[in-house]
């Protein structure tokens, strides 16, 4: 018996950033912040890389919940921004659905705040309408491990692939050679480590 | 293949409170106790909130397990109040189904204490029986960590559905302005970050 | 849709403990030493107490791996016992599985030192032939909480339940009144928490 | 309803080890360095032991991930070994997939760095063309807990069996008359508490 | 050798509360919010209880720190509040330590936001000037437990005594005959597991 | 520079142990409850093992701080027993400190709960008469981590030693010499580990 | 009794940044990358707002250890650079002594990869030599909590002052006044959750 | 003020190895088996690497508590290996003591098992004796993390340094210079990060 692999296909993925806001980032605890906001950049940049079409919304921007991040604002200026006047689902945004739809995408990459709300609500939704669905899972944040482990489940249990945004970016590359400088920048913007190995490398074949 | 998206809809949901004793409460350590009675009241503040039927249940309550939280009490003075002879599992009780049958409901939302009893038991035997079920995971407790995720996989892999009070907030409201002063008080009262916010937001707003 | 409920059933059910030797204890920190030794003699006393046809095996018991808990051998004088002589799989050792068929029980609680080995393997070998297995996750131990995990997921996968040990006696029990002492006694006896407040209880009451 | 035990054979199995590199390894940390460096040696060690074909192969190995670990080259000097010039999923390289059909094993033990990408990718691969797969938890690591758990819910939801090296060899051996020392040596060198428990009985055997 | 006791006297200490803000809180990740909320209403109830002189003191309130929890303002109307114009050590406030000098009081109780700022920097100018200094260290929040334990490295090195809310009520209170029913409320107020005793208590006893 | 090193004497010490009531006892929760009760029951054990003098003491055990635990009074049914009417801190009541005056000890051996009152308040008392204390860190128990680390600067930095029943029983035996079989016995009841070793190790050598 | 304050004065500070070096940084496992990272460039952020005198070294970069982090280069491209040859404690080099002591400044603040030798041996010369000297605890990093938890103790008990870069920063700049921008922009780019607090708090006051 | 740096010499240093026997070994849980075992090894090796005097000790070594670790013996084939009789306490063995004395050192590496008895009693009374002395943190095991804590803070109170073993050696090697590959070796055999920086280094450099 074999199980079909739902894999990435960059040419049939779109990004669907939910409620990153100033205000609802301080109620994310089940991260810490500097990691946090490092996954949400990476994401950003890793769609902005593959030019995956990218759509914003956000949730009473004027109350509490506070403006969108300004960095993705910045990053994304012609996006479709949908600044929901109230549906806690985004997918009850009509608007919303309709500039999903507008992209002919199939495969949905969904990040949000908060995680069992923000993201598991239009996830559930557009796998009910036959998308499918992959959660990143750490540019996606909530009040604590029992929430995440609770919202996971609902969206695992429901079909919903769970990734974090270092494998999204791999499985969208396919083969280093597509674009080797591309793809190290990215990580090396975005990942400590693997900047130092490249610091390291770098310094030691330039010294040849 | 699509998923059916089974989402809460508060004409068609009952509310089980199972077993928050005095007693009972004193075997929780899978939470802390400030989180764990924050999160119950908050439970029974938005089944208020919303105005669904709910229905409360005691096993021994004249024992060692103790009085029901008086504030359960006190907050439901009219709902059916099940004091249980003897039988562990509430389904067992023929007049715990008949009170949550009365209502009408297709969907129940549970929460007890312990979770792998009060809740997975009733909860396994309304999945019998084609009921929704919606497990209430943070306002359910019990003895250690090695427990409650025993008794999650045990109730997901039968079809229940995992969730925390604040998406179960979210999902039923659907919208923000159906009453956004109602919901913005239920969070403020039980998620001290979100309060912060207004706090701020409230200051600064009214000093304009 | 509804899903079945595979309810414990005492009159059906069977208890198997397999390889909790004093040498292999020492292999086993996902759970505390002080805890895990209490779970293991609840569930062998709950065993007795709803005198559930109970089997022991050991692996190699003359080599490291070391004797049984004396504590087992005193409570099932009695029992089958089969020391295997090098079935890593205790259901690859003949007598074992005709000493389960024996009981006529189709619902198996098993429990074991390793978990990922001695628990999952005769788990999945009892699933393949139709039996209900009954994890017991809380008596059973291993290397470190990766490992435990792994071991969960493919057995859950298989279709096993996950319970522990108080969830075990309270489903096998059904209802207080069919022997309030005896249960109470068995809880107190395990639950240092249940114990406090049935001494509290009792002063009080007795105080009368 | 019986459920099948795909029980792992070691004539029907061969080993993947896929881009344990010296610079990749400075990425992982969900697992201890120590327990992690001598996880992947017992697995490779047992590899060995049961004479399973083993594949090896590297991604970039001449940029920043660096040089496969030494101590892999030198137990495995005749092994096939894939250096991919820039596919990330291994299973997109045609010699890869060559040399394990060209093995004629059905079951594929896997483990690598990162789990989500080196592990997850071929994985995936590998069960929509049929194979039963195997994934070696603890000698496979990555960036953290968050994204082991989502890898490990990807791949355990399109039917990977999740196991630790120690459970791998278990399984396969069957049973300790095939050859006590050959076993017990394999525990020795890779877990301490074994080793300890195998001198304190040599010691006292002895002594006799 | 004798060690002197310098136990807190309710007629010789005050109470200082630094910085609680709306904004500020959102920095404290090293406690839950729940307990981190009840922690600080605790202590400013205990001010109230034992009628101990308190000041309230804040940091830029009319920018993004934001303004004092609302609960402390009402429940200290008559205090001293020192809105701090740029100060960042409290201390370095004339009218701060004039207010407090104005007490008349040697032992100052201290509490803040955040730990190693707002608590630390006025405890040392305290511990110089010749003040005996008990700091709360379950109602001071910071980033982190890093940064805590250095706060309490550097504050404890200089002579400040580390206590918590409740060991506080009891130094200060010293006898239960002094007022049962007074600090029992307390307890029962903040300590969700006292609360389910008394309830428990109060239950049986009534019944009698 | 030397350092003294005050080493416990047996003949020169006496053991107090303080409110292990059994409703204080389900305040504590920074130490797991299976492990807590094992290492108060250990404490009492090795009191009585190394005969040394033992007072008993309890805070207002008719309420709900509920009555001591049975096993204490069971065990030393002839030790001072001081019911204290109301005094939080045992020092403060002269029938307390007459009994520990009487048995002529210098040396104080001090548990609790909890530990930043029940045990620290005494403490500090004894070092300020001149006495040498020691704190049994794990029979000693309170609200938290946080708590506890707060409780333990506060003694260490008045000179309290901080110990474990374990050690304690080690300094005090000196040799085992002494009495093998009483210390192994005493170790055997109250470490599982330690149990283990022996059981397999008596088997071995009982064997030969 | 008083206690001296000695606290920091930024024209009395210098501060000497040991050994971040690319090849070292992958041994820090007891900080989580992205925060170290950031930790480390807002202390060399905080060094260059206040303009102290900073001092970078490094051991053996032409090997394993590898090059300075190259933001560091970057920023202090006039500082003094120490490439030590070989000595491992930085003060037994007579440049680097030579450098601080150039600087005129009796108080020094250090931060360094591994933290029990790159930091812990500079300071505790520099302790012997009568220096000031506050440890910057979140900007060393080394091996594991364990290593961590020693080197502090060992430093702390010489009479290190164990600080983070916020308090660094804020016991600098004592008064928001002296520069309201400069400060808020040192802690925007280097707090996600500051940055939050006055992304909600422009976005209201601009809206007005 | 000036604090002293108690700095090790390797020419005034012996390392005393206290108890590490196969049985105790299985008593410690306060450090990974993999990393603990590690330890011993390195601090072994260190031992040997600057030929610095050392001391083997068991206690009681032909009962449960088992043999010294082979591994020591075979390092250290004439070092001076007293087996005591019943002593605890091994400064209260006189060979143990003369053996020391005999070295002429007074800078004693002390690390055992358990810490708080094995470790603890011989550093207590070589600080009452007039040397100094340093724990070797890692390379001392014990039952849990709040032993292994009391311990670390009565030894530190007496004056104890606690190190781990990389901070040892770095400390006694003091430049790099002195032997540069001898140290490397060292580092690569017990620290698998630091072997992966230099394979990768070595690969990179011997390509040129």
């Amino acid at each position: 018996m074999t199980t079909s692999y739902n894999r990435l296909d960059k040419d049939n993925a779109a990004v669907l950033l939910v409620d990153h806001q100033a205000g609802l980032l301080s109620l994310v605890r089940d991260i810490d912040p500097d990691r946090f906001k490092n996954n949400v950049l990476a994401l950003a940049d890793l769609a902005k890389y593959f030019e995956l079409p990218t759509i914003l919304t956000t949730s009473f921007e004027t109350g509490p919940n506070g403006p969108l991040m300004p960095e993705l604002k910045t990053l994304f200026p012609d996006a479709p921004y949908i600044a929901r006047p109230g549906q806690i689902n985004a997918w009850d945004n009509e608007d919303f659905v309709k500039a999903i739809k507008a992209t002919g995408k199939k495969q949905l990459i969904i990040a949000g705040v908060v995680t069992e709300v923000c993201v598991a609500f239009p996830a559930l939704s557009a796998l009910a309408e036959g998308f499918e669905v992959f959660v990143v899972t750490d540019a996606s944040g909530t009040f604590n491990e029992l929430t995440r482990q609770s919202a996971w489940d609902r969206m695992s249990s429901s079909g919903a692939q769970l990734m974090t945004w270092f494998g999204l970016a791999c499985e969208l590359h396919r083969d280093w050679r597509n674009d080797v400088e591309g793809l190290a920048t990215l990580f090396s913007n975005h990942i400590p480590d693997y900047r130092n190995l490249m610091t390291s490398y770098n310094t030691l074949t330039s010294a040849k």
